[in-house]
């Protein structure tokens, strides 16, 4: 079938005389998920990953992926006649690389702008222009094959009353629309799903698991244009936005739109966000301000409202989650489960709190060696069941209306071995120091790390994922820009200073292949400590209200100082959790969280 | 006096049609310090500090300096005519800002260019050239009024055996040659005095307290030339370096070499640290490869001969300091002693030491409220008693044939007050848990300075100024590129990766205006640690041995693990030093060493 599919779309590309053709896996909005109507990178090469890219020539077809995926993309594209490129290897060249070395003077790469980031359509043009080759960027070929396509989302957008989100949309608008004028800029083209839901106070469902609306909006000094789709919002919605000067306009629309601005004016967006059919589409005698979005800091630091509101979504999702490990751990091997049995019964105890929205991203409830595996998610193939020994991870999140959650727990269904309980100790170390940290205003995710890794580097060990990342408001449950991490990476960068409000995951880990994974997360907000001659010192507070298992640490690994970390965080989840349980949970987590 | 030098000095701008005369502190070699033939801003405001920008115009004469030198700045320039701008204070712009404001079209501004780098030159340009204003740089105007200037500086030039620097200069000088090939260059411009001193095994005293040789290095692939006074190098050490293909011509003759490089030619240099009077002596048709000079890691990365060596410096200085702190502890109170008087007495001890070769900085000894400034260095005119109570600090360090020391320790003269012990271990415990870390192969200053200076933050208090920085093999005591710190600055950013062999100091601090000063100063190596399968782990040694001391140190305010550290550290101390003490001493020692 994919062989059939390459054979069309290569049919296509001689009709356009293109030589090689690009496909990325994004969507029109640089969005970490994305909808099935964007998946054509999967449809062409079969390969259902979350991360990759797809270059197909005349004579061949390859698929560049990250170590996360080398072996269900080897699987998946088996027989197809795809090649892997196995990013970050040795003598692998880059897909940039690739091109460079493939397409000669006169050759032609196509790709679909609206799925390139500016930013690199840039880089691949500088790349191009030296070897005499030329792109042309207003395709979509694999649409044009693609007979079957599933439409664009039209889910139904929801307002998101101001007792949830602690501003109005008048506000937030008045808020952005100063610091667009403080920068000169006549126009504002925002095109981030998660930035355009904050703005406007709505929230939608066209991604799987993020509350988003489809749209793009451009923001003058006296209206807002947000295209989208009309169908999908609801007359009250309408004329609310309508009131706050906001006019919907066709989705698609907004290329014409911004072909037609006038001379002269200056646009501020973010290139590395904005696609590059968008940006191409604007006329030259417009000057571009490339800055990042003042809709980024704004959406991270929550107000006071949405923190409180916060806390209380964690005492919802916190008593979820307690009543589920109290039920696994009573019930394992009595009753039979399986990954996909327990997730199925921790939805259904969220589902139980008022104001739940649904998962906040696809859970990971990974048993034994399938929790050495970061990005592991059951599915009726991988299902084992679970047993009363070892170790449970389950890394799992809800939407409600007071927010968003995502919490790691690593549960011992039985009996671990010595090994396993050194590493859930040192790592649930690293836990508790992170959230514990006092610091100076100023201080950014790469000062704070080690903290959260020095008792696994003290073991030499180590986890290969960054610390901890912004969460949205029932949002997007990877935000930025604030992040923890102890080196800069491609994708991000913890050198953003902590704000008073803004909230964070804390989630090291210790994983071992074939054998088990630990994870500890808690989300964590910052707040002010004391201010003092040498400025405003800041700290964190726990949102997270679930119990560590105690029956997986062993006290004396841990200093007298962490102890008491632990046993206060206890403290804190029995005085909140515990009113919310029957007699028999509340009598468990009153064990469950006894002082060590 | 000084009215006197501005006006002859604005004679001679008015003969050369320059409307601004920059001055900076600069030597022409980018030194930290300088020589007295540079102290050209000294000369003509009179302003002894060793950091400052002086700017004259016909109507104005200008100062810029920073925070540590308001008051001192403010007291010399007393009656001079010139006014002090204090850099950093709200509404004070910038000399940049000053120039760009008052030099309109067809105005013209002066300086020498020896002084300015090239980066800084082409800032200023881009600057004037939007007003239509222009620059000379061919111009000495102090060095014209200044009728007693001191001679440049020509101390005699000495070899380092290979058993001090563990490689010879034909190996250093190969393994440089070998990167400036693979960077694409014909050339390599260094002017760095401690990387030319480094590179060629020499050593010299052409700036006070720094044992460099006053020159310019061009390497080549088949030779190097040395400008400097060939008058300096005794004949055994000319003969040496020949043999290794190293020629000396005369120091000012560089501007005229580099004047004729041919067009073509591809030239390594950094003009972060290059003059831009030597930059502008390049031809047109010759290619700058703008990059950090591949001496800078080589030589920071100490070699296992410079690191053994540097042990055994640190065994030798730190008997000269227990003697002291043993001398100040048993006759404060009984004899006189000041600041001066007590800092000669540390030289004696540091001279009766095998291959002392002077003090690798001007000694702090700061009593009582002194301390707490931090540049304080005594003088007649300062100079107080020291009485049997309250803290002395005492940063203080030495050159040896084995290597450069650094060392700060904060001395109990007498009875102290809670809040001075408080604060005396909060440092302390800083000191210490940075020099305990474990980390990752890839880790920065930026990732562990928080270790230094959480104990503070945790009390609400800080330190302004940067916890470490990188020391030479008898050489400068301020090196780069390691360094810690939370923040990167404008001279120092800490995100170079420490390597197995790279020396820094750890001295975190707390200075109480009027009050009193505490900093505690190990000089640390980075050594290896295990290796794993997540690759590389390093940490620290001290090299320092010096008690620190137990009268000031409250014993429960240290966490066990911190006390363990302490007594860790104390019973090395106490191994290395007692046997070059007298019994008497040894005796003291065994009790400041004993276990809390």
């Amino acid at each position: 079938m994919i062989q059939e599919r390459i054979a069309a779309l290569r049919a296509r590309m001689a009709e356009e005389k293109v030589d090689a053709y690009l496909v990325p896996t994004d969507d029109f909005h640089a969005s970490e998920y994305v909808g099935d109507y964007f998946k054509c990178r999967k449809y062409i090469t079969g390969f259902t990953g979350s991360a990759g890219t797809a270059v197909i020539m005349q004579d061949m077809a390859g698929l560049w992926t990250d170590g996360r995926y080398f072996i269900q993309a080897a699987a998946q594209l088996d027989g197809s006649g795809v090649t892997l490129f196995k990013i970050g290897e040795p003598q692998v060249p880059t897909v940039h690389e690739f091109l460079e070395q493939k397409l000669d003077a006169g050759m032609c790469l196509g790709y679909d702008g609206r799925t390139v980031s500016s930013e690199e359509a840039a880089q691949l043009s500088s790349l191009l222009d030296k070897k005499g080759a030329s792109i042309r960027y207003d395709l979509d070929l694999i649409g044009d094959i693609w007979k079957d396509r599933p439409p664009l989302s039209c889910e139904p957008v929801m307002e998101l009353d101001v007792k949830w989100t602690g501003e109005t949309r008048a506000s937030k608008i008045g808020r952005i629309r100063r610091s667009v004028e403080e920068k000169g800029a006549d126009l504002f083209v925002l095109t981030l799903l998660d930035d355009i839901a904050w703005l406007l106070n709505i929230r939608g469902g066209d991604i799987h698991c993020c509350p988003v609306v489809l749209s793009y909006l451009v923001m003058s000094a006296d209206e807002i244009l947000l295209f989208a789709n009309e169908q999908a919002f609801p007359d009250e919605v309408k004329l609310a936005l309508k009131a706050d000067g906001v006019r919907i306009c066709p989705y698609n629309d907004v290329y014409r739109y911004v072909s037609e601005i006038p001379a002269g004016r200056k646009v501020l967006l973010c290139r590395e966000k904005v696609n590059s059919r968008l940006t191409a589409s604007i006329p030259e005698g417009v000057t571009v301000l490339n800055q990042k979005n003042p809709t980024l800091l704004a959406k991270a630091v929550k107000n006071p409202t949405e923190v409180e509101n916060e806390r209380i979504a964690h005492i919802k999702d916190g008593v979820a989650l307690t009543k589920f490990i109290y039920w696994l751990k009573t019930n394992v091997g009595k009753l039979p489960m399986t990954e996909l049995s327990v997730e199925e019964k921790l939805f259904a105890f969220r589902q139980e709190q008022e104001h739940f929205m649904g998962n906040s991203f696809d859970p990971i409830i990974s048993y034994g060696a399938h929790a050495a595996m970061n990005h592991y998610s059951a599915t009726p193939e991988t299902d084992i069941p679970i047993e009363a020994k070892g170790l449970l991870l389950a890394d799992t999140g809800g939407h409600y209306l007071e927010g968003t959650t995502d919490t790691t727990r690593t549960i011992a269904m039985g009996p671990l071995t010595d090994e396993q309980k050194l590493y859930f100790t040192a790592v649930l170390r690293g836990t508790l120091r992170l959230a514990d940290a006092k610091f100076r205003y100023g201080t950014t995710g790469l000062n704070l790390d080690y903290l959260a890794r020095s008792p696994l580097w003290e073991l030499g060990k180590d986890f290969n994922h960054g610390t901890g990342h912004g969460v949205g408001y029932f949002l997007n449950v990877h935000e930025g820009p604030n992040s923890f991490n102890w080196k800069t990476t491609s994708t991000r960068k913890a050198d953003t200073v902590f704000e008073e409000g803004m909230i964070t995951s804390d989630e090291p880990g210790y994983y071992v292949e074939d054998g088990y994974g630990i994870r500890h997360e808690n989300m964590i907000v910052c707040v002010k400590d004391k201010k003092t001659e040498f400025g405003q010192f800041m700290r964190f507070e726990h949102l997270t209200m679930v119990p560590f298992d105690l029956d997986a640490i062993v006290p004396e690994q841990m200093s007298e100082p962490e102890r008491k970390l632990l046993n206060r965080y206890h403290a804190q989840v029995y005085e909140k959790i515990a009113p919310h349980l029957n007699e028999e949970e509340a009598a468990w987590l009153k064990t469950a969280t006894r002082e060590i």
